[in-house]
């Protein structure tokens, strides 16, 4: 019989990938080139060499916003990206960046692609499914169609339907979708430019997890996906854990700023960006350590102390 | 006394048009022309040739979503617009078009227009509402007022209000409203360019059921107009019956799509577009005979057994 | 103990400004200049001269929408603005125009302004908060960042937090905001051009309740302003009870058309503008009178056999 | 031999399509209806109703640029349009209006379209190139295309070497050209939307010599059309004769200007919009009526003199 | 005789305005306020306070571009804008800011303002022509119009041809003028929105002299403007003299490096951005040594051994 | 001493990449690669495999324009983009295609890379420039910065004098240049989206001669670049010979087709797009034998006796 389950099927397909990298799609990286350029990520990683943040990590992002990291303008190498129609405002997008690559189709070019595909041993031919067939739960696609929404919808209510089964995540799509009156009463997260009515043409694969341009983002496979109702942030793995302590830090002061306001006593400078007023001060640092564990309320203490880790204007590389 | 029921006035204002063809407005079709350019309508029509789809075929669209006929990009002479502002996403706007058209104003053009107005008897001015005035159920006001929503709002909330007790179905303006925060609320369904306060000025009625451009489009008086979250469709009513037919095969098409996906056994490509193991196609079609009447399936399996009809990619006329 | 209610801090502020007007920012205007330009307030002022249209007055509005009075294209000083994102949809905002006018930063004159600013006695930096901090209760912010959405958020989550408890009212900013996620579910009313996660950064305030550009409107502080979802509106205050006496006809006017047509006898010309059926004009009279206190149509009556004042169509000054 | 000359062609086609209106295209006017709406024309027409303003008075306008009648925001009837490419800055466009309306093709609705032009004698398809075998010495191809650049360029090398060779004047297209990089050294004036490599497809003729709208502009034929580098207006002949008996007065005014000017002793106000000192104002009334003839100056005092002609704020109709 | 020269004229009404600051437009500096906002200003000043830099610095700009001085993407308070329709590209606009603010005409706001410059004895109303009577020799109209196209051209032929007369300079117009078409061959510098034929209407007159906002820059009265092919530069005086010894070193620079281009000998990286070769270092200190004089070079090689001045990220104000 | 020549440093460098393929770009395609993806090149190839269609056949192309060759509407993989600002208008772009990735920094990113470099015996730091470095005659740069203009000038004066010295052709970049002002009069062709001040900032490199995307077309290295007006197209060198074939043709057929329309007795659709008399067909058939040679004429008859070489609607791959 041959169908296969969806567990069996896919270490075959990335055990073959792995095997012939670089010849099916015209970019493309070795399992040794995505841990190069991904040596920052500490957790394990998948098959293929792809970070694999872990799930809980992930979990603990959905009581944070994006502004509660990003500080005032400073944002390193967190790349965002906004002018999205967002599918479900409302509902975060939080999962790890699945890469589709495409171009504008050049037959000639297509062709000796396709064909490598084929002698790799894949019995489907390759286009944008066969990247849709490689997600694993927790991944979100994201796909650089360089914003053209001419091309058509790359996506339509099967494909979202199965992506929302398969994942629990979402997409990212810098291009259109189709079949939005379907789609929109999911309730699942989706980032896209424009809902149109053609299918998905002139467009051709160029390659499956690697590194992509969406707007002015560069997303690397296995980044942690962060969409809210402004839009997408594309957050490095080793950035993450960062990430989670300085936002909890943030949601606590924000809780006790909208208290002292709720008190109505004080006008806004009194109280934020933080107070100046010595018993103000006691009384915040007080309120934070209990809200945080001991532990981390000297964690919190300790970097404060030391310098900021420099982080120079870099020249242009 | 004075006040005529609307459906008493109606006929002797149809009477009058259809006499005097061609003088009140500057563009115009008579009866013969109207018929002549929608050659294919196949129901009945309305006192003055424009086809007259019937509401039982209207009321089976309201499954249906603009791909599931649309296909991949191939859209024959069903003409689809976006970029408007959606009054009342999920719901539909379904209904036959009735048209008007608008021009920027010209004093001397306008003058003898207004003469020839009146001249048939009409004792009211001609204006925009004059093409309100003999809107039917089950119509859809089509406003070509060139995209241009510096001229004021064509409708607020007293005339959608009457459009939308009178005719059930809802307008599409490339133009602007206006009483948005009146309209909003009624859940009627409506396409529009902008919401501004002032009222409509500097505009000039140059045609009532004549054909018109809304963006792309061109829209046939008579047209079924189908409008969901993405956009609005203008359908030959000849075409209206094949829409709902292939339509209804899409959607059971991908409820079990969807009931496979919900399996979890397949990646998608297994499924979608189309399954290729023998068995899965057999339990395809044996889902959908199930679904569908008999004859419906073998009316199905007949036309798939045709060559398609010729779409040729016509030379520009 | 340092801390001070708003209650006590305020008047001294206001005390210090208006003794050394037009030091701190560039541009600003003195107690008496304020009171010159805004001549036509018929209603008290607040210490510093700006315009105190009563919270009564205010009151009465909500049932207005901005058609009521704009009529059809006539918009005298009724300056409108539209191309918002609204926060809350269906939530009007009323409220007192407080004014705050940012510049890009430009070092060498920020110092100077800096310095005036501290000399005056101010214990807190000049910043964009310094306005905040002085907004009262039925105060909207209104603050002209050029549109430029490229400079960040100027207030987020715990800024408006701050203005919804402390004025009741809201915002409109000719720039981006931040934190929308967090905003977003409060259900305030605000008017603003994009949400970024970055926080406000290269601007300088130029100028606390003078004259701001905001798109095509002049803002005058303690203006009205009134945002529904179509965009904002700017009130001279000597024009609201007017508008309100307007407003109140209309309402009256479009609750009798409907009426009218519920009952599914007329075509909308019938109606709509106005009836020319004698008949239906009596009883369109009478519904009137009988809805307005008789003092009320007495003085609509008279109002409408006088003529109209004139409203020269102006030289550009 | 088969081969006509223009002049023995031209007049057959025009008695054709005299007989037989508005059988052929989707809009059309018949002379009767042409006649009608251009009533305000003083000059001669062409066989099929198309005002005829004389080429002498063309040849005035050579001198004039717009702003010397428009005045300051006054237009009367005259529209204005702009957002064009220029195809040779500096060459005024000045010539009639020859106006040819395109909507996106519905195959269903050509059909009958061209079977009818066929009925009617004609021996070659209707396509666009059947208004431009029409054209005439001294016409403006305006061609109405919605804007649509998608639709390919209208006309290309060839048609616009044959429009510039036949009618000295040039052409208006709301939509694309082609052959730019040919078109550009011939030094021919012509607007247009956008330059694209394909050729016209996708379109179908719907009107020729039928009002069109061009952006915010409604075209009448016969209309005189006069571009400059800021855009294109569109004049009524009636209005002719007045544009250059003000334009007249204007070019002489601006000429005193700038010698008072070339003086050095004036700031711009004691001479410009008019001069106020008695003796300046006494200067300036006899250089104008030195420059232009005793008669002309007498009637531009007896113009000033009476009462401008009510150009009321009309209504919308 | 009531006609008096300029040079006359102006110092009176200086005087003026000295005397009774900010009473007749909204905004307004007065001498000491705009001593203080532009403090860094090493030059002499005109009578009412702004910063004269001296024609004999304007001059030595001529030969640079933006370029040169900008250095890669550290900008200081030179504030840049572009988006400019650019009058002659190919000639450089320089001289000194004379700014003009104008704002959406409220007529109850502009009659006070109207009321108090009579009172300060002006005979002729206040408009923007009152700004461009008081333009010197070397001044750029600089007019904030809030980028507004649709008020009509701010100037036409006649103005411009006065202010290129007085100035010989030109200007910059953040909204619309008229009379491209006599204007664009004068070959005078300017730079604008939008050319339209529709004159000045619907805006006042709000500050003269005063901070403006163009675009994202703000411009200080007596700036040193700097326009060429890509946008206008704003740079405040005490930065000039900075700008012209870095861009001449630039300029050597660039010379020296074509000059070693032309050999054909080396990659474009041997050379540019700088040398890493020893004897090339050499040779270009030593071109760079004789091309300036040798005071100039030693005070380069001062400069480069100094620490760069603290230019901190400041936080916003 | 360690300048080296050009020619000396150029194999070196070539030879080091085609040993270490894949490592110091995020993209980058081997020899073997390369080859497979343009199989369709005829011509010799460069040591890296890039195809080098021969001078003598870009030569050949100067005299067409890109119309001549796409027909209507029939663009198979010819890619067209456009939206340029054009640097020469009038003067063609033609070269072969060398392709530069950037994409915005990730540091975290840039650092392997950057060390992989180094690894490969470079001595100056991988970034722009050393793909300038290694530009050949006749290359024509076309850099992917996805159109992002906010990340500075990619190249200025020096950088476009070397270009310009050294290839003879020119550039195409999908960001911003720098140094227009002085660009400009170099009179060198080129594409580039903006000019702006700033130098690049923010970007790094992840590919040199890979596929890039620039708009809606794909770019292969070593496709041919033709740049007129209306944007570029890039040609696969396997098209090449066929587009100069059928250019050729329809250069002659439009000589003909304007001597026709001098002679004045045509209408346009005498003559074009064909003539239909037997006669004209007859002469013109013998214009083009005569003007082509016998051979060329026998090909092109034979070529038209064929039935087209089917370029099906492919699907989406």
């Amino acid at each position: 019989m041959a169908i296969q389950s969806i567990s069996r099927c896919f270490p075959v397909l990335a055990f073959v990938i792995a095997v012939h990298p670089g010849l099916a799609q015209l970019n493309s990286l070795t399992r040794e080139e995505l841990i190069r350029y991904t040596a920052g990520n500490p957790y394990e990683r998948f098959p293929d060499g792809r970070p694999k943040v872990p799930a809980a990590l992930l979990k603990q992002l959905e009581g944070l916003s994006s502004e509660e990291f990003l500080g005032a303008g400073t944002r390193g190498s967190i790349h965002f990206v906004n002018g999205f129609q967002v599918l479900t405002p409302g509902r975060k997008l939080i999962g790890r960046a699945f890469t589709l690559q495409l171009m504008p189709l050049r037959v000639e070019v297509a062709d000796p692609s396709a064909a490598a595909w084929k002698e790799q041993g894949n019995t489907r031919p390759l286009n944008h499914q066969s990247a849709i067939d490689l997600l694993q739960p927790g991944d979100v696609l994201v796909v650089d169609a360089g914003g053209d929404v001419s091309a058509g919808g790359i996506i339509g209510n099967n494909l979202s339907y199965y992506i929302w089964k398969k994942t629990g995540a979402g997409f990212v799509i810098d291009g259109a979708i189709r079949d939005l009156e379907d789609i929109a009463p999911t309730g699942m997260p989706g980032y896209f430019r424009a809902a149109v009515p053609p299918a998905i043409h002139g467009l051709m694969v160029t390659g499956i997890n690697v590194p992509v341009r969406i707007g002015k983002a560069t997303v690397m496979p296995g980044d942690v996906v962060f969409g809210d109702r402004e839009g997408v942030n594309f957050i490095p793995p080793g950035q993450v854990q960062g990430f989670i302590d300085r936002g909890t830090i943030t949601l606590i002061h924000d809780e006790w700023t909208r208290l002292k306001f709720d008190q109505g006593k004080y006008v806004s400078s009194d109280i934020y960006g933080r107070p100046r007023d010595p018993e103000l001060i006691r009384e915040y640092e007080a309120y934070l350590e209990q809200r945080l564990s001991p532990e981390a309320y000297q964690a919190y203490r300790k970097r404060l102390a030391q310098p900021p880790a420099a982080t120079p204007a870099r020249p242009q590389r």
